[in-house]
């Protein structure tokens, strides 16, 4: 029998708090005997909506915490003074050990900050990187790094590789994942200065599978299972994914509505077309974990509604069991000797 | 009345040379009376592809040139030694003033390179970018740098504003072009050393109208007229928007496919669909223009046919008549003083 894992969510954080994150909680509960979800924030609000639920009582506890940290916060600053926030206080329990894992839809750049100053960093771990699993048309590819901290070096780069190959491997389970890093053609001599230093050290490093540079092209196709590059490209990638899918879904939508016919067409295709679109749709695929750190951490969507946030909870049970933790000290470990 | 604009154009560059670059070259000068195409290539091979139309024989001229630049050359190398190809002779026509501008669908470094070294740059201009138009929600915006130049430096992403500003404003009619750079984020402290040190100096040009940071996931809904990166990220951008849009446009005819219900309905939206998709394709823009040298260099795509070759033709007639390159000259020269 496996032991309870312990997810602390911030329940003030995102678009919808607290009602969605609430609202998840109590989904994961209700599917999984297996976790137990730390609420953190204003107990008598959290308290207030919770009773509209039936669920298992002892899986989901309220630990108070009066502030929260707002979207626009300039993270370091926010996370330093604001000691009895939502994502502060969930954080040290993550640190204290009383949590295994932390979920938050809130401020992107405080979980990103407070993760690496309040849980800390693996030992040999130089950078923790934000590694969103985006859709492609074999599944999904983890991108890895989307997160705060620009301007990386090749060693930078050759972690988020082996951090990420772990990460696809015994959590998403693609078995000797193809690693790429992305690249503005195929050949090894091309590239900015970044690239180019990175590229040998990847080829040379031996638990990874690399196979050589991505063009941003290919990515949707499949072609790598996991994206390597620095926080700057990641983030536009990331955004862009978004941005150019939904002009086009919007686009193909006042499409069908031009005329009678294809009106008539549009209602016909409708079910079987959302179906497909579901499957690149990146909310599917739950949260980002921010990897190399002593405990989970994991950036959901500012505007995840119940349904991420309880795949979110659920993944952090996978990612415990796995010890993935463990994994990466013991790759970073190896790769330092 | 107007003069001539002479266009030479790479007869043997590109995927589909010569057939569709001679059919393009014999489609522009059907339609338009002002131009007149030089084609660079094999004297007897070019000779026989024209034979099979008919066409104003006065506005087609051949240029012979024995050798080609094969795409996968190193394109530095190739332009230094072979001297008698399509691309090189080409673009000593533009050197010489014995043509306007070139337009090629060959081997992307090597006109890149080419257009630098042979034709030169404008007095002032640090980097020449390679500027292609994408398709956005609201026409098209200008993707300035997607070219072979990496590691720019902060002057280089002032002077693509401008030069971008002014293709956009004068052959594009976009009044007042908005500028954005590309970032991680809307605020002005966020980014890389690249983007933060660039900023001020873009809020500090007169001869634009810069708008601030723009996400790349709000480049697609057409939030700005100018997107202003470096090459990297440009080429990234450029790229992902097609691989994105590829693989989505591939997933939705396939979830048509799933069902007679579907089947039956994806005839009846077929027709407007294909419309709607047809302003998202970048290859209805022609081709991307290297700004800032002394002549025009267009790039196509490597897979250009005949529409898109007599479109990137047809474009250098407005080029040369709006006096782009003057134009650029005093932008730059203004702004140096």
């Amino acid at each position: 029998m496996s032991e309870m894992t312990r997810v602390a969510l911030d329940a003030m954080g995102g678009d919808n708090a607290p009602g969605e994150m609430i609202k998840g909680a109590v989904e994961a509960v209700q599917k999984r005997k297996d976790i137990k979800v730390l609420l953190t924030g204003r107990e008598e609000v959290l308290r207030q909506g919770l009773s509209a639920y039936t669920y298992p009582r002892e899986q989901i506890e309220i630990v108070n915490a009066s502030e929260v940290i707002e979207t626009a916060e300039p993270p370091v600053a926010a996370i330093r003074s604001k000691k009895d926030s939502s994502i502060v206080v969930a954080l040290k329990l993550v640190k204290r050990g009383e949590a295994d894992a932390f979920v938050s839809a809130g401020n992107s750049g405080a979980v990103l900050a407070g993760g690496q100053i309040l849980v800390g960093k693996i030992k040999g771990v130089e950078r923790a990187p934000l590694a969103p699993l985006i859709p492609t048309a074999k599944g999904a590819a983890l991108l890895i790094d989307c997160g705060a901290n620009v301007d990386a070096r090749p060693s930078h780069l050759v972690q988020f590789a082996q951090m990420g190959s772990i990460y696809m491997e015994h959590i998403v389970g693609r078995k000797n994942p193809k690693v790429g890093i992305v690249n503005i053609g195929a050949e090894e001599e091309k590239g900015n200065a970044l690239v180019k230093e990175t590229f040998p050290l990847l080829k040379a490093c031996r638990n990874i599978n690399f196979v050589g540079s991505v063009e941003a092209r290919d990515i949707p196709s499949g072609a790598v299972d996991v994206v390597v590059c620095e926080a700057f490209v990641g983030n536009v990638i990331l955004k862009l994914y978004e941005g150019v899918g939904g002009t086009l879904i919007r686009k193909v939508k006042d499409g069908m509505m031009t005329s009678l016919r294809s009106k008539v067409g549009a209602l016909l295709v409708k079910p079987a077309l959302k179906a497909t679109l579901k499957d690149f749709d990146a909310s599917e695929y739950g949260g980002a974990p921010l990897l190399g750190l002593k405990g989970l951490v994991v950036k959901t969507h500012g505007n995840s509604t119940s349904t991420e946030v309880c795949t979110s909870i659920i993944q952090c049970v996978t990612f415990r069991e796995q010890q993935i933790s463990g994994k990466i000290q013991e790759a970073i470990q190896a790769a330092g000797e």
